[in-house]
């Protein structure tokens, strides 16, 4: 095996030969030393045990890990698509693995996918701009899968930015983001997204109050200048794209709105948002006023906005908007007198709504509360029907009276939050004081398929620390899956080593399966980016995902094929004037053309076309100096922009690895000054 | 349970309290409901043994799973500090549990931990400025951890941007990145960083040959004209920056420069770069000349490049240098002359240069030769000062003979890329196109610790598709640990869901405790973030990162009290002129002040501490519409600085979840226009 003498030249070259076969054969066929052959088994069961002991695993470790584990070429069930919180983006994990798949750039340009470098990413983002601005990151919250019947259907991603009032569609064939839009009555939202049972209309309500249109008013006006809102963004499933023109807005009183549901089933039609601060605490504490955590409190009941969304949009498309910065909104003296809006008192500093999977009741959860207050949406329709209120707030909307809507109430533990529900008739309560979920039996028809008393309080078990929201499989649509529930944790301290003082977040991945105490801890997922706020999580074979592009020169933007696509052979580079327009194609692995020379201030289009057809042979195109960087999936074609104002030697180059010469896969960008 | 009253106020009032005194006791004292002590178990071993069948797990998955699983607050035993690729960050990892513990934000702007925001932040990003243009991404290559004595000692870490040629530091006392350098010389970087055994100077070679200072020159003077590069940053450690005016580059042939490392023990004080395309090929596939990938791949031997990295520093400590856009700059015609170069013959277009753990041996790989070769470095320092040389290049630098220097070769298989050790004298090479990890012998004191015979291929264990880089624990240092290993496999092709074209890549984890073909595949990690290169993997003892800032009011840049940090009852706001400067505190769960109103146009100074000391108790802070996320680490504090230039009414809140009460952390800023 050892030898002395030089290379032969002629083995060398034969050896390239092969190495590009090789190859080429293996990617295409999809094969390798470690393909679909199961590896013989090597272990004994000696070496586990003694594993075990090593490592000091208890029986509970052990089941936790066979539980989780996926081995190699193997599928998770399921797949969770995470808020990235303040990173802008979206995370997508799989389950029970809990392993990141991807990170998909919506808010924020993310260099490695190309995300903000080429002229369609860069329309995407520019449609967030907020009044002209660029604002190139986001507070994601609330993602929300389009849905079929209120089922997930596995076809389109929204989601919200609460820092900017903005929301973003993904398409599932290609996990990229399609569209941003800035709405243009209010600067912060934070019940969104939710989408209806069809997904005819994506719900974006309203956060901090301001007044609309983003106009200045002194904050001593706040009663009668600022105001809250939630919005209906219209949905055209088949363009892929929110319509605004389609779209309106509801004015909404100066309370702070938060979470947002949709009726289903029963109550499809009606939107349910809670609200705090009906106190209307303007803050204050550097002059003696209490601060906003505490002037917010004060109350026993805050809202919940209950919306009948039919007889909105009927009045909408009876022309009875006004239009605050070119965009419809529905005024609040007109939903109240109309019965749009009527309002259900709620305990204490609501945060969660929560429809259950018939549509039956809504779940409320005040976080200042022990209890879950849980409504009947039968009750409350007959109560608003016959007209049983306890009076009006002081924007004349009418409150309707709470204990005509009241199912029950359920003391759960400290800080109950938000609510999901699995297929065995439970939902499940985060509670954020005890740090724990609390399984509860629902009542009703969904509450006799488990053997625990109606409306009762089953298990809490402990998670980690500051729960905020929790997932279960499909656990906000009309038929939950049950088996996996995770808890989203927002502090990990002592969980993880520690990397800095800024510490990553904590996804604790639940056993939900059985019925009664039989909840289990089965996995912590630390999150290395972002702050998750929300997650959904669906069954991975409603997903179904493009490979590669369906045809090569494909426009990830359009959805079609690039009218500048280029084929090979085709390549060229045209100039006219101050203009070089470039069109090259990127195959493993060269690019076509290898030189091109510019003068400096030319104004420079460049075409690039990945002709390939293979499943993961995406190349990058790297341009120094010139802040560019892009990502071309199999059969992408892209365009970018921009003017050659820097001059000297430049070298663009596959930033993605490609092949055995990758690193050759390079041309030179010459300007010349 | 169950029950229909009202809740009474008092009774949630007393909650409120009950609620922060246990939330800050219970994060005070580190614990919770499922802290320090164990549950009480509550599996069956047949509970165990159900899901294994039921999940269809072999044996070799169970060993797997047992191996690689953490429970809830164990700690990961390593941890890796990947390069984040064109991401531009840098991604720290747990292992054996390969969970992602935190992405460092790098040279790219990363809103959740604020970086690219404040002020300071922003002064390190525009250290990397090209030109005085900002380059808000980068293709991330090789990090180095700092090393004292050739070990990893915890307190560096460095990392290349192979697009624009820039160096990063970042200091893991709090795991930020405190510098950025553009190399003024070149305008591509790829072998880079590694650092000298005691971190006193930072490697940083060149890739693509383009005329030195970036200026402009025609691809038709490329033998006279482009230049390749290695630069020699120094390094002052207690400064925690490299020194750009102590700091040298050495110019070299238009060679396409590779990767470097450092030598040590019987090496040190010597570089080794190996290049390829020695041949200069040009490109221009276009114009009927072989593409970049033929071209550069003709000849059957590239040069390592071996440097007198001693003799360098004397000669640029003597003025021997020249300057170029500011930057010392050692000729190739005086590094030629005076011995600080020589060229050694490596088979062929190779990619990694390795040094073995005792300095002795440098290890080759040639991605399209079949084997490793083996030089001595006793033997290349006795053929060098013998003057046993086979020829000069066009360049006039000597060729040392290759016989002279080698020591042996061993034939793995096809492509060999990168070479890791272990401590029981086994090296690792990645075999690309076999996608495979070939474990081989060393010879000499080393290959005696195993009972393999000497320089004698021992194992290849199948991995995924297109294996890269390797790493094995503290596996380039003077003392590798052992025990894991992890395949950077560029491709996933068919191991994960499908999340799109854009597939993930895949970092494989290998058993290598045991000796002979005892290696074992672990356990499969989709990269969904950018395209690692390298990685190091460090015993995590090793890291004594800070869980909180020492002091409160503390300025992670300067790592010292900051001058403007505030204290309670400090707060304040300033008006001189047009210039608005503001001292705001944090704290769970109010910012004071609460109301801040200015007129459009004003210029705004805004300091902020977070005079927290509970580790985790991170506060965010979200300027909606000014394009501002900070992040605040306890007992941080910052400067943020902007024109108030959009009239209207905002509000800024925590955009990291502190409390129960973290939605009422807000404030209005109010701008009159």
């Amino acid at each position: 095996m050892t030898r002395k003498n030089k290379r032969r030249s002629k083995a060398v070259l034969t050896l390239l030969a092969v190495a590009a076969a090789v190859t080429v054969l293996g990617w295409l066929a999809g094969c390798g030393t470690t393909g679909d052959q199961p590896a013989p088994t090597t272990v004994a069961s000696g070496d586990t045990d003694a594993v075990i002991a090593a490592r000091g695993l208890t029986p509970d470790d052990v089941y936790a890990a066979v539980k989780t584990y996926v081995p190699t070429g193997k599928k998770d069930e399921y797949v969770m698509f995470s808020s990235g919180g303040h990173s802008g983006q979206v995370l997508v994990i799989g389950v029970p693995s809990m392993r990141l798949l991807k990170v998909i750039g919506v808010f924020t340009p993310e260099p490695w996918q190309g995300w903000g470098y080429s002229n369609e990413t860069r329309e995407v983002l520019a449609g967030g701009n907020v009044g002209g601005k660029e604002i190139l990151w986001a507070d994601t919250h609330h993602p929300a899968l389009s849905e079929t019947g209120g089922d997930y259907d596995g076809q389109f991603l929204f989601i919200n930015d609460k820092a900017q009032a903005r929301v973003a569609v993904i398409d599932l064939r290609d996990f990229e983001t399609k569209q941003i839009l800035n709405n243009p009555v209010t600067t912060s939202d934070h019940g969104g997204t939710f989408v209806t049972p069809d997904t005819e209309w994506v719900i974006e309500g309203g956060q901090y109050a301001a007044p609309l249109g983003t106009a200045y008013a002194s904050i001593d006006q706040y009663a009668e200048k600022y105001r809250g809102m939630v919005t209906f963004w219209k949905f055209d499933r088949s363009a892929g794209r929110l319509m605004p023109d389609e779209s309106f807005a509801l004015e909404l009183p100066p309370y702070w709105q938060d979470l947002c549901d949709a009726g289903k089933l029963a109550s499809e039609g009606w939107i349910f948002c809670n609200s705090f601060n009906t106190e209307m605490a303007t803050g204050g504490i550097e002059d003696g006023n209490p601060p906003f955590e505490a002037g917010a409190s004060q109350r026993d009941m805050d809202y919940l906005h209950v919306i009948n969304l039919e007889k909105a949009v009927e009045l909408a498309g009876a022309g009875r908007t006004i239009e605050v910065e070119g965009f419809k909104v529905l005024p609040l003296d007109v939903a109240a007198s109309e019965g749009v809006l009527h309002f259900l008192p709620e305990p204490k500093s609501p945060h969660g709504v929560d429809v259950t999977p018939d549509g039956e009741y809504l779940v409320i959860s005040g976080k200042l509360d022990p209890h879950v207050t849980i409504f009947s949406f039968d009750k409350l329709k007959n109560a608003i029907e016959a007209g049983t209120f306890s009076g009006q707030d002081d924007y004349g909307v009418s409150i309707v009276d709470f204990d005509a809507a009241l199912e029950t109430q359920i003391e759960l533990g400290l800080g109950p939050l938000h609510t999901q529900f699995d297929d065995q008739g439970y939902a499940y309560t985060s509670l954020f004081l005890d740090t724990a979920v609390a399984r509860w039996s629902l009542g009703g028809d969904a509450g006799a398929k488990n053997p625990d008393p109606a409306w009762s309080l089953v298990q809490k078990t402990g998670v980690h620390y500051n729960i905020g929201h929790l997932v279960a499989a499909e656990g906000d649509t009309v038929s939950p899956d049950g088996g996996y529930l995770v808890a989203l944790n927002k502090w990990s301290v002592d969980r993880f080593l520690t990397v800095g003082p800024l510490h990553p977040q904590n996804f604790q991945l639940l056993d939900i399966t059985g019925t009664g105490e039989s909840m289990k801890l089965l996995y912590d997922m630390p999150i290395g980016i972002g702050e998750p706020h929300y997650v959904q999580m669906i069954n991975a074979d409603k997903l179904n995902a493009w490979e590669v592009y369906p045809e090569v020169g494909w426009n990830p933007l359009s959805q079609s094929k690039d009218p500048n696509a280029v084929a090979i052979g085709e390549e060229k580079v045209v100039r006219n004037g101050k203009n070089v327009e470039i069109w090259m194609t990127a195959v493993r692995s060269h690019f076509t053309p290898e030189r091109i020379e510019v003068e400096k201030g030319d104004h420079v289009v460049w075409h690039i076309t990945n002709v390939e057809q293979a499943k993961d042979a995406t190349h990058g195109f790297a341009l120094p100096n010139y802040d560019i960087n892009l990502s071309l999936e199999p059969g992408e074609s892209t365009t970018l922009e921009f003017e050659a104002d820097v001059g000297g030697v430049f070298t663009y180059y596959c930033s993605e690895f490609c092949s055995a010469l990758h690193l050759e896969m390079v041309g030179y960008f010459l300007v010349k000054s």
